[in-house]
């Protein structure tokens, strides 16, 4: 089977945006065909990464309107949900409608627009992805988050300031991304004394409500060959669940989805841990960077907060994870998010990061649906 | 490429259900798999064709939920929305994960449960999916259907009875559907003076609002020879948009989606209008069985009518259509109707259709999303 390839990549200016989700998916797929060089009418499918426009907007329908905004009709549209996995389902989607030969060029349009609605109301949808059992008795992923911070610092012997250390890291990386929402450092002090959210884990532990796009353009190597010669290839990718009752888990500090999915994904590209040279994983609260890093096989179980303190992770380190800034200072716009991931290994990989660039010819992106109720995984490498 | 097969199918009963929509997703999925002789634990992918859940129920992520619920965890899933056409979207999803390679066991599962709300409230749901220059100024689907079929009577010198006996035809087929939402033979002068909706569509021209769900086990041919001889294949399959915008179509009786998925499918599987046995058209209203018809190659423009008047399309004629009583007495619950268009080709052509088989090697169905803004059109054959 021929490989599938990545030819452009694009996103919009994260953070409050006064435009609605549609302008906002509209900016990101026409930039992303530009960036390819790709008329809209040569796409052959849409695929719109979109957690809940219909709950936040009001507006369904989303991904037929797109197809009309950008003159791309008529391509075949469809909309990708999978809760804030939206981003990675997307790609695992349209790599899946190249690669089974229904289309030869796929534009994958990712994006949510939030701001406009109060944070409760915000909260009150995410919520709503995980049991009934759960949210509505006011557990929700922030709390998650806190418990199972809490149960890692104690049984690992992990101090605090490991977790605040993956934050500075991700506020430092930002400051280098011209589209992500907070462009400021912070220091380590700043993180420790914001207000507790879900105690261990403060304000700055947590990845902001963000309105934003991001785009990927896919299509068979041989196609992509007769646009560029610096494209991506998809090499594995993979997708799973754990179980939806989150206390039903065995090991609270392991995401079964993480490793099914990770697992998945280096058996079909042939590759390992050590084989990865840069990493976007879902920092959407702090403590979640520690279970993926460890869950993908970056570092063994209890270990990933001594690779963070030994700076292994930073942009010069051994392994550089979220050079984009991460969820945490990119900002965490649900559907958008897993493509920006995406588009973020895609510029590392083609050489067109800018200021973030870091050497890398392998990059893995890990996107966390609900507190890791689905999880996928893509691995994506230079052309050679 | 290794053909797509069919192995297992599906439907719970539709209509006004006391059950949430993640309990009707199960029951249909379980049974399905029990149809197969399959276990959930040989599931590698699980997609939820699904339009509105978090609208209607305030509820979303079901597909990981669903997962779970049918202990298909670690399942890798996802929720598919094409508006009303989602099952067929559903079905097209499901296919491409087969075809790509990256599933050996799809189950697809469609489902909505909308009958708790009020007729007002489903209504401002589904005119959502609309672009908003329309919906916000009153014109919903059913007015362009009323508008639609004026001009079509008016233009093509139609019978309004022709309209009726589609309506008369659907019921007639869905006495003979145990899980339909009615099951009762209306008379031609019950459908013409049945109450205005939008002139001149009566009631019995639109289908109902419906609780129900659907599901379909795809799977490599060589898979399914390991459980059975009696399975379907999926030979064609293809998805178009039209304007989003309605009134911007230059011929109102040309659903462009219905014509370009059609010719997409009928080139993929090497067959033509003339090798389809039994169809399942998407009729909300009775006028679309008619656009379809005509937009498949069934019959000429403007001829559709006359093919229904000389009773072509009942379940003795020449190419039977809505044996399963359509969306017009069978219901329709939103994510479900594309799913159980592809149940009925499936029971029709593995002989498991009951009452209502008919002699059939070749199945096709059309699922319409919107006012065909965006269209799927499968075709399917019995395994030879």
């Amino acid at each position: 089977m021929e490989r599938v390839a990545v030819i452009g990549s694009s996103m919009t200016q994260f953070g409050q945006r006064d435009e609605w989700v549609l302008e906002l998916l509209s900016e990101a797929g026409l930039a992303c065909l530009d960036d390819a060089g790709v008329g809209a009418a040569d796409v052959d499918h849409l695929y719109v990464s979109n957690m809940a426009s219909g709950e936040f907007e009001g507006q369904t329908g989303i991904m037929n309107a797109l197809a009309q905004d950008i003159d791309a009709t008529p391509a075949y549209t469809q909309r990708v949900d999978q809760t804030s996995s939206s981003g990675g389902a997307g790609i695992y989607a349209a790599w899946q409608s190249v690669a089974s030969g229904a289309s030869e060029m796929t534009l994958l349009v990712g994006g949510e627009k939030m701001t406009h609605r109060t944070t409760g109301e915000a909260t009150d949808v995410i919520a709503s992805l995980t049991h009934p059992v759960e949210y509505k008795h006011g557990v929700t992923l922030p709390s998650f988050a806190g418990l199972t911070a809490r149960h890692y610092l104690d049984r690992f012997d992990a101090p605090r300031e490991s977790l605040g250390k993956v934050a500075v890291k991700n506020h430092k990386n930002g400051v280098d991304n011209p589209h992500a929402q907070f462009r400021k450092e912070v220091d380590l002090e700043t993180v420790l004394e914001s207000p507790i959210v879900a105690d261990p884990l403060r304000l700055y532990d947590f990845c902001p409500i963000t309105d934003g796009s991001a785009a990927l353009l896919l299509c068979p190597e041989s196609v992509a060959q007769e646009y560029t010669d610096e494209y991506a290839v998809i090499t594995g990718i993979d997708g799973a669940t754990d179980t939806h009752v989150v206390h039903e888990r065995e090991d609270p500090t392991v995401m079964g989805g993480v490793v099914e999915s990770g697992e998945g994904a280096y058996e079909m590209s042939g590759r390992e841990p050590d084989d990865i040279d840069v990493a976007e994983l879902h920092d959407m609260f702090t403590i979640l960077e520690f279970l993926q890093m460890e869950g993908l096989g970056f570092a063994e179980q209890g270990e990933a907060w001594e690779l963070v303190e030994e700076g292994e992770t930073e942009r010069d380190g051994e392994l550089p994870i979220n050079t984009s800034g991460g969820l945490k200072s990119k900002g965490h716009p649900l559907g958008a998010s897993g493509v920006a991931q995406g588009v973020e290994i895609y510029e590392q990989l083609v050489g067109e990061a800018g200021a973030r660039q870091v050497e890398a010819d392998v990059g893995l992106c890990c996107n966390v649906g609900g507190f890791g109720n689905c999880v996928i995984t893509t691995i994506m490498e230079a052309a050679q």
